[in-house]
């Protein structure tokens, strides 16, 4: 392990496609992400740790993540992925930089992809590494499936209703396995066949029983446990009367602005926490209260 | 074939996790998508074609499309996705209507799913469809991998240059492939670890050679062929230098908006064309010509 700093990884597809480019960002200076199955290690410093590709083993199958200035940058696929809980993806999410958790999020999802599609889902065959690492490729002639890596599209979503009192009111629900006294914004995977306005209906109307109009998208981030593309949205509901789904959530309910403002500042273990920075639903709760905290319309 | 029409399918999660209810909407007035392969058959109305579920082979394995008021709608898993060609995927694209457009597509993904994941990919053994065709397990009790069907997001933009004369300018491209003289909208699948904004920063650098900034969500469409989710934007560029990527075009430049309405409006095989009005793109360019059309600020 030695000191080394990504600065900013450009990924770099065409080096992918082209063998000798490939072969000449291995050369040289070439470095790979020094990880324990799916879970980094870290340098001194605290920043994700790098080691110089001459010092993987030979038999390593690797990965391309791109160049960072003159030279390559690699991850090796493990045999495995690891059983990381989601207590440690929440610490480690909080703990990387924003340039480290983006370099890290691309290999974590495509190391693990890789250790899922060993074998061909069409033929059942296996497959081998092709591209630098961004695709699969069925080696049983008969079939030539090629497979490419997996990003799901999931949207996650503030509800803001005008409330009874006229007080602004925003949904929000705990699943069973969150933290003590932890809420968050609804969320759910996009399934075939729909818009993202329409997955956002349907998951609110799956998860709390409410109709909504005028869904907006707000902001997007990458979440690579495993694979996530997380769309983050805002909609009107205008009927609250709530009928939670027992089996997706243990309660949701409609907060205040007073009691979301109280929430977001706690510290330490408060009666009521929502999730913390490093999570979407964080940003768009935060920006719920930003938009109603003027006169002036959403 | 019957005359069946179906108003409004809702997807009803809930029955696909409830065994007995999945089964109460297999009986009684159940029907199912008529299909030869993947492609829809239509009846004499020209909408997609249904039949009762009782007509169906026995031992046909089916998958859950949802609920049209009190009935079951259902498709069939093909033995082998079919070849559709481009030439038929946008027959078909323009020939249906919303609503059927909207059921075909989910049902179409998801047959291709099926067929694509009859094996595990991570250990290669045979797998089984579960949770009314919404999930497929391993079959291997050492493995045990759950397997979810595939939406592949994508990203779709216009991008705007305010042009050398001040005359703003719209970036279009085309593929070898595309019909003579159509030009469309760039776009790219979104990568593992990438934001919604940091692929459309990526795809228009790669494609174009382009910096752009600002980028803005716009609206979403499916496309079913097989998968994908197109998400678009909008983006704007201040240097209009376009270095072309042959990989990927066979050409990118900047349209005037005369240009571009010329070609919206253009019927027949004029020299410039741009994509028909089912595909998210021609709505992504319909747009831009309404806002640079004001002295709105976009």
């Amino acid at each position: 392990m030695t000191d080394i700093k990504v600065l900013r990884l450009d990924r770099a597809d065409h080096v992918r496609n082209d063998p000798s480019l490939l072969a000449a960002a291995a050369s040289d200076g070439a470095i790979f992400l020094l990880l324990d199955g799916l879970t980094p290690r870290f340098d001194a410093a605290g920043r994700i740790a790098w080691s110089r590709l001459s010092n993987a083993p030979a038999d390593a199958e690797r990965v391309f993540l791109g160049m960072d200035g003159g030279r390559g940058c690699f991850a090796l696929i493990p045999q495995t992925s690891d059983g990381a809980s989601m207590r440690s993806v929440r610490d480690l999410a909080g703990q990387l930089d924003a340039g480290d958790f983006s370099a890290y999020s691309m290999a974590r999802s495509l190391l693990d992809w890789h250790v899922r599609q060993r074998f061909c889902s069409r033929c059942g065959f296996t497959t081998t590494v092709a591209k630098g690492g961004w695709q699969r490729n069925c080696a049983n002639s008969k079939c030539a499936a090629v497979h490419y890596p997996r990003t799901d599209p999931v949207v996650i979503m503030t509800v803001e209703w005008a409330g009874e009192g006229g007080e602004p009111q925003l949904l929000l629900g705990r699943q069973a396995g969150f933290p003590p006294g932890m809420y968050s914004a609804l969320a759910g995977f996009v399934e075939p066949g729909e818009t993202i306005e329409a997955a956002v209906a349907r998951e609110v109307h799956e998860e709390a029983g409410l109709a909504v109009r005028d869904v907006r998208y707000i902001s997007s981030q990458s979440w690579p446990f495993p694979s996530q593309l997380m769309i983050g949205c805002h909609a009107i509901c205008d009927d609250g009367a709530i009928t939670t789904n027992s089996d997706e959530l243990e309660d949701a309910r409609w907060f205040s602005r007073s009691q979301v403002s109280e929430a977001m500042l706690g510290n330490g273990p408060g009666p009521v926490s929502v999730p913390p920075t490093y999570a979407i639903a964080h940003w768009l709760i935060a920006r719920w209260l930003a938009a109603t905290g003027t006169c002036a319309p959403q």
